[in-house]
C-alpha cells in the first residue's frame, strides 16, 4: 500500500488519550514545527517532526504533498446540527431582530413548528438536495464529520423520512455523518395539550420504528420548560437506551431543570447548551465524563448571552463546540466562525476551541476512536490553512482561513 | 452599444437622492420583485420591475443573463481599510486574547509600530502581491469599491511608497479604490516626545510630496489621546484641503477629544469609530452632512461595545459600515461578516444595513455620484446573493451568500 506523506507542514492537534480533553488537558496540543503526517489506506500511519517519523515509513511506496508551511490541523467534528431541514425562516429572522415577540412570530407562521409542516410537505429528494448543499458548504469550511439531527418530523413518518435523507447524506456525500433521532423535540400540534401521549408515541412507535430502520445512532431529547420535563426526557432516553441508542440531550438552555444531571445520570455522551446550567450539576457531568456541547452562533444570532465555557472548563468538563446549524436560531455551517465567537465571545484560548471542534466534538458524538485527532491508527482527516497557528481561526475575522479539506487522505474540498 | 439586461432578479437598492440617507431614509430601499437591470458601457442604463423598463431599452441588441430569481443589490463599498500592511500579526492577537496588557505587547514588538516596521523593511512588489491577495478576497465578499489609506510608513519615502502600491492595486485590480494619506496615523520612534515637530513634517514635507505624487484623494488623522490632538488634527486637515485633498477623520475612538466636531467644521466627508462621541458633536455632524463611518468587526476584535448606530440615526447622522481591515484590531475583509455584527449586535435593520455598505459608504469616500446605488447612470456595480433579501446578510452568519460579483457590469468574482 502506498503511503502518502503531506510534509513541510506546522501541525496542531490534541493528542488522544482515550477520553476526551478536560480542564487544563483541553489546552493542551501537540506541536510539529515541521510537521509531516504519512497516511496509508485512508488512515494516519504516522505523525510528528519529519526527522521523527522517516524511520516508520522507510521502504514504502511514497507519494508526497508539499504542504507550502501551511498549518495542517484535524479535520473539524460538528457535533449539534439540524442541517436537514426544508426552507429557510429569514422572514422570521428579519422579524425577530426587529423585536417582534416569539408569538407573534408564531402567529404569523414561524417558529419550530414552521419547520415541522416544511418538513412534512417536503419531498424525500428535493430534501436531501438541499441538506446536501448546506453540508456541502460545512466540508468546504472544514467539517470532516458532522452530527445531523431529525426532529423536524414529529410523527414516524416522518421523522423516518429525515433519518433516510441523513443516511443518504453519509452515503454519497464524503463526510461522516452521526444521525441522531430527535422525535422528542417539541410537542406536535396535533398533540398540543397532551405531551404525555406524544412521550408515549416517541416510546412505543417511533423508537421501534427508528430503530428497525438502523439509521440513528443517537436519541435527542429537548429538555425544556414547555417542551419535555425532566421526567419525560428521562423516560424516553432511557427507553433509547434499552434499544441500543446512545443518548445526548439539549439541556437548560433558558431554565435550570436539571437537564445537566440528567445527562450524567445516564452517562450520556454530551449534554448540549446548558445556558442556564447549575454549578451542582456540572460537577456531575465532569465526574460523569460528560461532553458539554456549547452553541456560541447559536447566542450570537438570538443576542443571548453565552454559555459559562470557562467555568465549565475549570470545573473540569469538557467542552465542545457546534455550529447548532438550524433555520430558526442559528443559520450557519461554518465551524470557523463557531471557534471566532468561542474565542471572542467566550473567552477559550485556540488551543482550547480547536480541542473543543475536534477531540472532543467527536467524543461528544461517539467517534473518538475514529476521528478527532491526528492520532496514529485515526482516520486521515485534516485541513491545510493559513496563518502560524490555530489562532487564525479566531484572528481572521469572518473569513476562512481553511484551504485544502482532506477526509480519509483524500482532497474533498 | 450592446446592453445586457440582469433579468429575474429581485433587486434592492437604496435610491440616490444627491446625499447621503439620512435618518428615516437610511432605511429605505426600492425594492422590484421582478427586477432587471440593463447594463451599457458599464453603466447602468434602467432599472426596475421589467415590465417598467422594457421601453426604455426597447430596439437595442441585447444579452440576457437570467439571475435565477437571487437577490441583485449594489456591490459592498467599504469605506476605512487600513489593507495595505506587510504582515499578519497572529502572535500579538494571542497575546491580546490572553490578556496581556498592551504595554506588555508593545514591549514584546506589537501594536501598531510593529506594522511599521514591517512596511519600513518590506519590497514594494512584495507589499503590493500582500495588499492584492487581501484585496481580492475583498472582492470576492462583494466590495467593489474601497478605500485603502497609507499611514504605516511614517516618514515621506514609505507613505510614499505605500500610496504607490495602493495605487497599483487600483490599476490592475478590478475594483474601484479610494487611497488616503494617513501620515499622522501614529507618531514614529524617531519623533517620540516631538509630537509637533512631525505634524510640522507631515504638513511641510509629506503633504507636498504626496500630492506632487497624485494618487491620494483624502487626508485623514488619527485624533486620540496620546496621538494627535484636536489642534494638530486641525492643523494637518486644514493643510491637506489647501491642497486640495478631501479630508476624514479617525475621530473619538477611545476618548471624546470632539473629533466629531472638528469633522463637522472641516466638513469632512467621515467621521470614523465615534465610540466616544458626545450627543452634542453628533448633531453638528448631522448638520453638517457628515458620515460616520462605523466599525463594528473592531468592536468584536477588541471585545469592545459598539458604536451607538441607532443614536446617531435617530439624530440624523448617515450611518455607513466599514470593515476596517488591518492586521491589529481588526483582520477582516468580510463586509457581509460587518453587516451581521451591524444588525446582530449594534440593533440596525438590514435595510439600515444595506445603505451604511453600499450608498452611505460612497458618501463616505467621495464616490457618491459614481457608485453606491442602483440609480440611472452610476457604474454597473452589482451582486448577486442567495436568499429572499437583505436580510440573508446577517441571517446566514459567518457565511458569505454573495455568489456573483460585477463590477462596471462585467463578472470579476
Amino acid at each position: 500500500m502506498t503511503v502518502t506523506l503531506f510534509r513541510n507542514a506546522r501541525i496542531y492537534t490534541p493528542v488522544d488519550k482515550g477520553k476526551p480533553a478536560a480542564g487544563a488537558a483541553q489546552g493542551e496540543l501537540a506541536v510539529y514545527e515541521d510537521g509531516a503526517l504519512a497516511v496509508e489506506d485512508g488512515r494516519i500511519r504516522a505523525v510528528g517532526d519529519l526527522s521523527s517519523i522517516v524511520h516508520s515509513i522507510s521502504g514504502k511506496t511514497m507519494d508526497e504533498v508539499d504542504c507550502r508551511d501551511m498549518c495542517l490541523i484535524p479535520g473539524f467534528v460538528d457535533p449539534h446540527t439540524h442541517i436537514c431541514f426544508a426552507r429557510l425562516r429569514e422572514e422570521e429572522f428579519e422579524l425577530r431582530i426587529a423585536g417582534s415577540p416569539y408569538l407573534e412570530i408564531l402567529e404569523k407562521g414561524g417558529g419550530i413548528l414552521s419547520s415541522v409542516q416544511h418538513i412534512r410537505e417536503s419531498d424525500e429528494a428535493d430534501l436531501f438536495v438541499a441538506t446536501a448543499e448546506r453540508v456541502r458548504i460545512a466540508l468546504s469550511f472544514g467539517t470532516t464529520t458532522l452530527e445531523i439531527k431529525s426532529g423536524y418530523g414529529l410523527d414516524t413518518q416522518n421523522e423516518l423520512k429525515m433519518l433516510r435523507v441523513i443516511d443518504r447524506v453519509a452515503r454519497e456525500l464524503p463526510i461522516d455523518v452521526v444521525p441522531t433521532f430527535l422525535g422528542a423535540h417539541a410537542v406536535p400540534p396535533e398533540y398540543k395539550g397532551r405531551s404525555d401521549d406524544f412521550v408515549d408515541l416517541v416510546i412505543d412507535e417511533m423508537l421501534p420504528a427508528v430503530t428497525a430502520q438502523g439509521v440513528a445512532r443517537f436519541c435527542d431529547v429537548f429538555c425544556e420548560k414547555g417542551v419535555f420535563t425532566l421526567d419525560q426526557s428521562r423516560r424516553i432516553l432511557e427507553a433509547a437506551k434499552a434499544f441500543g441508542l446512545g443518548v445526548k440531550l439539549h439541556a437548560d438552555e433558558v431554565n435550570d431543570l436539571g437537564g445537566a444531571g440528567l445527562a450524567a445520570d445516564l452517562a450520556a455522551v454530551s449534554a448540549d447548551h446548558l445556558l442556564a446550567a447549575g454549578d451542582e450539576n456540572i460537577a456531575r457531568m465532569a465526574k460523569a465524563g460528560v461532553v458539554a456541547s456549547l452553541l456560541p452562533a447559536t447566542a450570537y444570532s438570538l443576542r443571548k448571552p453565552y454559555a459559562r465555557a470557562l467555568d465549565m472548563i475549570a470545573a473540569g468538563v469538557p467542552v465542545a463546540l457546534a455550529t447548532d446549524c438550524n433555520p430558526g436560531s442559528s443559520y450557519t455551517e461554518s465551524m470557523p466562525f463557531v471557534i471566532g465567537l468561542s474565542v471572542l465571545n467566550m473567552g477559550l484560548s485556540p488551543a482550547q476551541a480547536l480541542t473543543g471542534v475536534t477531540l472532543n466534538a467527536a467524543y461528544a458524538v461517539g467517534m473518538g476512536a475514529q476521528v478527532g485527532s491526528l492520532d496514529v491508527g485515526k482516520q486521515a482527516d485534516f485541513l491545510l490553512m493559513g496563518g502560524r497557528s490555530p489562532a487564525i481561526l479566531a484572528y481572521h475575522a469572518g473569513v476562512s482561513p481553511v484551504q485544502e479539506v482532506y477526509k480519509r487522505g483524500k482532497r474533498v474540498a
